[in-house]
């Protein structure tokens, strides 16, 4: 959606047309060289970014930092919006028949949010804070109360995203614009909003000894309290896609401890896919058929 | 049940009567000097060590490897068999009305539950396989499923003890003499039984980088197969009490996520408490009440 | 130096007359009830922040966070600055006769540097970048070199610190002013100047995935480069005090591996204490001698 | 020179003629097709064992757990003891000029020590114990020491030995006829002997909360005190081969933070590779030269 709508995301610019689309499901319809044929037919949720293996950060796991990464939509790379894609075939991960096309898909915006879960620290018990409940923060307080966490608040200024949050996992929902959430007191803040004062807020929540975890992509810079973060040994991080989840994420799909079909709003197909990326405001998750 | 068959845990040995119970909980009749006394009256749950606060482990928050503690039921400091003890204030954690006394007794096994999940390094999508399905056995699956596992295995000899299981959160169930776990491919394994065929069935159950966390005591020694070990880079430890636990508990307890009370299956008074020393084959746990 | 020069850190005012003073060392001349008498006349560094033994961060090992902390020279406790103080004796920790009582003194600013490095997650083999070659930037630097950091790079705007980064296990030395540290590639930087461009340059210097550490007390805002720090996946905390260092400091002073005694560039009385809190520029650390 | 004694290493079984050699040096002659052909006369280390780079292993950086990775002299594929070989290019890491080749060939034991001392978990300040001082255990030492470690404690049988350990970073040395280790109180012990005895000897020197990492191939088998390791919460494992090693070892190599050429004793040539395999009491490190 910010390439659709703003043209970049940070550092990356759409200069030529790109096909969109980063989170594909579908069926193997045929293998290239090496890769065993029997996979034809097998049921796929595609991981969408192929690094080259070879970096620093290929080998020691970290391969989403990986600089040569050709991610599905990140110029000059096309997108799944398509009928066919081509893909290395260790990123095509196989998913059981009882799992949904769509939920196949939602894999990926789960695995942002298992990422985000890892670098926050959360466990059971934990007490987590999410600002923005759009699909991303939706899935970040699925995945906390999957986790087992104590309280999950989740904050936004729409009245109808704090409804859906609560069938999302939230154990209470806040307003931005009337709730302090000053001295909440939680272990972990994760930000889905991209909204600097949202991260003042969540900043602000959290406990000494905490952490904040940054997903939303906003403003380039914001000023933070850089006193108060050292005062609390408060840990601040980003992050940027993710590496190695889809394995528990097909695993958490396929025994249902998460629910992703209850995200999916409507369907369009690929000759309506502008109306998947301007989304209506009840609209929490349009997938593309083809 | 230790002491009170044996006479002995490995080097804590019974040498004069001793008062038995650790998982104590009740109501605050009085306070003594420098707490806070509006405190009488408050329900709590009592962690029933207490460590010198001053040596090195306690000061880096390991204080269950403190060589001073003061344990409950541990020679030669009595245990909470009996109408009242008495005991520092910050290791009295309240409790919320409607967490049940039986409950509230029982964050004890959930904090052995919660520490050896913590030493096994589990979270969302893990799988587990725990051996021994006793009351402790039965935690460490039920804070495995609560925590989003994505299998949870349960290896126990008895087949009522295996049923029991799955309504504590087993995803399936293993009997050790029919079923090979070899190669099952566990992230961890959490032994309950002290039985060391149970310990070597679950290590070989265990993927490579895996961990294996001893929490049943049994045979002062046991014969491991360490090359295979080292072949597959697994981990193994033990765990001895907990430190920092009851915090988690509680919530845990509150928020309903852990069910507690349905590990009750009986009640005796402080005159019967060698009944509940000697549980029936059908018992899980039985809790003495004054 | 902060409350002499400004009359407060961040939420810390000095309000009413305070000693200053928390690097002490001495010897132990009377001891209070409960105390070991026998340790009269030990050698001692003290630390100076004794916490509550009883809070959640006490529990975890995580004592700097305490609310409580009685802590020197932090209003309203006063300080070292005077012949004689009253301490817990756990936090009187003995050190060999060999060691000098300059030395023991600084095993204060020595734990500063060794938790810094803690939350900087460096090791043998890292590549550091310190900003600021004051006292605690320099033994930030000595404690990467001593650790085995195969690149200490240190900033400082002065050419006479930046000379004696050399001496304190600098690879090599940088000038803000002219040398770009962008696209350095550390995998740690920690800041030990405050100042915003000194951070700034800092995070630039950073490698993917790697922290960044702020020491230094300066603004209570800045202006930070956020979607940098998600695209990278940068992790950013800050330091206050630090807990459980003691043991390690004394024997990394005692075993010679690090070198204390060279910080100190001279001595005042206790009459002369201003002198020691306004330095000359050439000077490192002045000790205060009762 | 398990292969070459006892035909096999654990599960590897040497079943047709094997070229041995897994510690290569040399230059790049040539490269194949889709590799920078500028490396051309690059001098590198080669790390031995090239992995899928697809599998489970392979994609969170465990790749010495790649089930199917391709390593040097291990059987079917033959080693380096050639004066040609082929390797990925990623897998030969370029050494600078002033790095001998020698010690560019024992950048392979000095990553199996830097491995070692990650499963470890030490660091500065750290008390160590090092059981074997032969070419890996005097490596495991010296990387202590590196480290900054306060004790590195090295136990041998032969006087021999124990006085290398004292060049290669040992504080102190041990007799383990003479020497009780017991109650020594180490944080990690490093069991490089693969002996029985030593790693028994090894498991009662460490303190509570400690680590033990068995490195020495030995027994399949061993009796270990499980009751004793639960106790006193010590984690066990071992390492097999390493992983993202080589960065921080050529670093250190030519940093000269670690000294491999002392470690060399003689040097033969391709023809006379058995004595590098049978070396002389006297000997820590043959090289084999073309």
């Amino acid at each position: 959606m910010h390439y659709f709508r703003h043209g970049r995301i940070g550092p990356f610019v759409v200069r030529e047309p790109l096909v969109l689309g980063h989170e594909p499901s579908g069926r193997i319809v045929d293998t290239g060289p090496g890769v065993d044929a029997s996979r034809i037919g097998q049921r796929v949720s595609l991981e969408p970014g192929v690094p080259c293996r070879r970096c620093r950060y290929c080998h020691t796991g970290a391969y989403n930092l990986c600089p040569d990464i050709a991610f599905f939509a990140t110029p000059p790379v096309d997108g799944a919006f398509a009928e066919y894609v081509v893909i290395a075939d260790d990123f095509a991960h196989p998913v059981p028949e009882h799992v949904s096309d769509d939920a196949a898909a939602l894999l990926e915006p789960l695995s942002v949010a298992l990422w985000a879960h890892r670098k926050a620290g959360t466990g059971i018990g934990s007490r987590v804070l999410v600002a923005g409940a759009g699909p991303i923060g939706l899935l970040v307080a699925q995945v906390a109360a999957v986790q087992g966490a104590a309280e999950v608040l989740v904050s936004d200024p729409d009245p109808g995203r704090r409804e859906a949050a609560r069938d999302f996992g939230a154990t209470a929902v806040r307003d931005p614009a009337a709730d302090d959430l000053s001295g909440a007191g939680v272990d972990a803040f994760v930000d889905c909003s991209g909204a600097p004062p949202a991260v003042l807020a969540g900043l602000a929540a959290i406990a000494p000894g905490g952490r904040a975890v940054l997903v939303g992509m906003g403003a380039d810079e914001m000023t933070l309290p850089v006193s108060a973060l050292q005062g609390r040994e408060i840990t601040l991080t980003g992050t940027f896609r993710y590496a190695g989840t889809w394995p528990s994420a097909v695993r958490l799909a396929a025994s249902g401890a998460v629910d992703l079909d209850r995200l999916v709003t409507g369907h369009v197909d690929l000759d309506h896919v502008g109306e998947a990326l301007a989304p209506g405001p009840e609209q929490v998750k349009v997938v593309v058929r083809p």
